[in-house]
């Protein structure tokens, strides 16, 4: 997938022509929504391109095409797995220097203009209407790190974990897209550990939660479990995520039904949404997953490489100083996607077009590989010294923390793009 | 409020001149779904009353009478509480014995054939698109209940519980309305107590909860809380909820993140939305509440009454049979809805129109009165026995269960109808 485009691409762009990721723009002087395709540094504006009749001689793509005038990709989404696949090749093969349709795109400078837009110079937006969003705990190191700190090694994991794929509901109104600042959120916390009464406080443990996320593109009837070999079928695409957490505000509400404020109050996603086809050629195994043999027949999966090789980092930002905290890769996950599908549905519960799916925090098994401050400082016990003198237990305002991901080398790299926020004092 | 109308209304209706509550409706004869209003046994067709031109004399009610025609009450309630209440009271003074209207539908026979639906012949669907669903756990007796059976009576309730509304983020998705049939859920459990591998099997203790709940009608941005002291006009109205929950799928998966697939296969709501104006009359004290000075300041109202004098009761029907299985009040709560709403959002927690806010499982005191088969059984320990030699541990295939619940006396009674879903086998 590495064929040259006529449009300069960077090598180590994460949007070569072998990626093509979907997303939802807008202009400063363009204010409407519209769907677009993030390829170099441009963003090929899709309602342009329809407008522009790119799709008019292909009866399939010309009939749906209206989808990218929608302010979301719900629609697009809608449309399957195949005609998305269509879609993307049609387009890589526009920007290919060895076109087949050297008018469309390639030999047209007037819809070049209007079509082919600066990445910088677009603003991106939550991509999907999310319904509803569900986290996942399927980060099989993070699990055992979170549990060796709160119950010690002989306990870390729980008796259910390597059962099912733990998860819970997250707050679908609160994810943002990347570059939205982050409010620090105030609550309810134990002022010291032991203390019986609570305080009334700015969290002073405001953390990360380095992600995997998919969006759903197929429904299933209430009552009607996905299997999980049809589940890819139902997965339109995948983002970075970063599930901020607010670990004080946590500890002291969790129990019994799991995580509510420390987690309601933002959800950082990346803007553009890479298609299931093209991460395919990056499957993997996944060394941590217990493997059919262990698992009930739900969640038997007929391929042994359900996971993906994607290489992720995380990066903190002090005064434009970039410091690189975390390098891992989301092999270290123990259920796929497909097993999440599965399990999520196994009751009857309905999915929607649109729904977003968190992997849970993603952690390598070594101390330069963690997806959370918690793991890094050992709660708060060990602060991390990224450079230049500085530390950190958790986060400070004015903090920016930035996702990314990439498969593949370069020049064929199918990556995400920055996940980022900044955190801001509270608002109140 | 019991002032005669010219309609037939009966005494003992839930839906008297003093309620109006709000649904969606459609027709077999006419499928688009819109706005009505119940009253006594009928259902009035909003949009029949606004193309019959009966909101032109007012002009705000006639500038935004096009909210009618829509799916869902999400553009009405987004007009406020005073325009809810402005069209409220519009509509009763049309349906008065000594109406101040009197040429608009009571003196136009024409426009009540087409207005006035009886309310065995209206489809009632889900009134709003919900964007997100949260179910607090705010039944003080139902919490304790619950924590005697799982840790005995001296940890019954957990260190936080009197301290902050416990709640946990639920799915939208699977919320239905009254009627829909609720399929029994497959997944996994433990086959006995203390075993150390799960079963994969439908579930076997299949539970009620009966709920209050509050429809959102007015967003707040991201990072700004809603004070308690506001919160109530950000409330639409209040409908019944049934959150049918699998305790076997509960008990092994809840574990560190909260129920899950135990309850994400379906919540019933009863179709009217009664306004909260229509419920202020009723407002009480809520006895088990901790009270204002052992809560932190974001959660102290200004007021005593913080809760609601509303009568709820739930019946097993079995092969036509009704028991009556529990009677109830809504007093059994210790937080109110204005102070879940200050909670969920101290952290900055976006709501927007159309979110669900579930109170917990209301129980009262004595075993007459409690919420969950759960309770009344002791987790599967005691059967019920409802009568006519029927005993029950948990619900079975075919059972249905009917919430009902009212505030006031007859003539004048201010009540949702009913909120019914009947056991259906699993559809796989």
């Amino acid at each position: 997938m590495s064929s040259p485009s006529w449009l300069n691409i960077h090598p180590e762009s994460p949007f070569s022509l072998a990626n093509l990721p979907f997303g939802i723009i807008s202009q400063q002087s363009s204010v409407a929504r519209r769907a677009a395709v993030a390829v170099g540094d441009y963003a090929i504006d899709l309602l342009q391109l329809s407008q522009g009749r790119v799709f008019d001689d292909e009866p399939q793509l010309k009939e749906h095409s209206g989808v990218f005038s929608e302010p979301t990709l719900n629609a697009f989404a809608a449309l399957g797995r195949c005609l998305h696949q269509q879609y993307r090749l049609f387009i890589r093969d526009l920007l290919l220097e060895e076109t087949s349709k050297p008018t469309l795109l390639k030999g047209n400078p007037e819809l070049q203009r209007r079509a082919i837009l600066p990445l910088q110079d677009v603003i991106t937006h939550v991509p999907m209407a999310i319904g509803d969003y569900t986290d996942f705990y399927a980060g099989i190191n993070h699990a055992y790190n979170v549990g060796v700190l709160f119950r010690g090694p002989d306990n870390a994991l729980q008796p259910n974990y390597l059962h099912l794929p733990v998860g819970y509901h997250g707050r679908a109104s609160s994810i943002q897209v990347s570059g939205a600042p982050v409010y620090r959120p105030k609550g309810q916390m134990l002022p010291a550990p032991g203390a019986k009464t609570p305080v009334f406080a700015s969290s002073k443990k405001l953390d990360i939660e380095l992600e995997l996320a998919a969006f759903v593109c197929k429904n299933n009837d209430q009552g009607m479990p996905i299997p999980v070999n049809d589940a890819h079928n139902h997965i339109f695409g995948y983002v970075l995520m970063n599930d901020w957490s607010a670990r004080d505000i946590q500890a002291w509400e969790y129990v019994p039904l799991g995580p509510f404020n420390s987690k309601n109050f933002a959800t950082t996603i990346s803007p553009w949404v890479v298609l299931a086809d093209a991460l395919e050629p990056f499957r993997t195994s996944l060394p941590g997953a217990p493997g059919n043999g262990k698992l009930l027949p739900y969640l038997q999966q007929g391929n042994a490489d359900i996971g993906f090789d994607i290489q992720l980092t995380v990066d903190l930002v002090v005064e434009r100083q970039v410091f690189r905290i975390s390098e891992c890769n989301a092999q270290h996950l123990c259920f796929s996607f497909e097993q999440m599908l599965a399990h999520h549905t196994i009751t009857g519960c309905p999915m929607r077009t649109g729904d977003l799916i968190g992997s849970g925090t993603i952690s390598g098994k070594d101390e330069t590989s963690l997806g959370s401050l918690l793991e890094m400082t050992k709660n708060g016990q060990e602060p991390i010294n990224p450079g230049m003198g500085l530390t950190r237990m958790f986060l400070e305002d004015g903090d920016e923390i930035v996702l990314n991901g990439f498969a593949g080398r370069s020049g064929g790299r199918v990556g995400f793009g920055d996940c980022r926020g900044r955190i801001a004092p509270a608002r109140t």
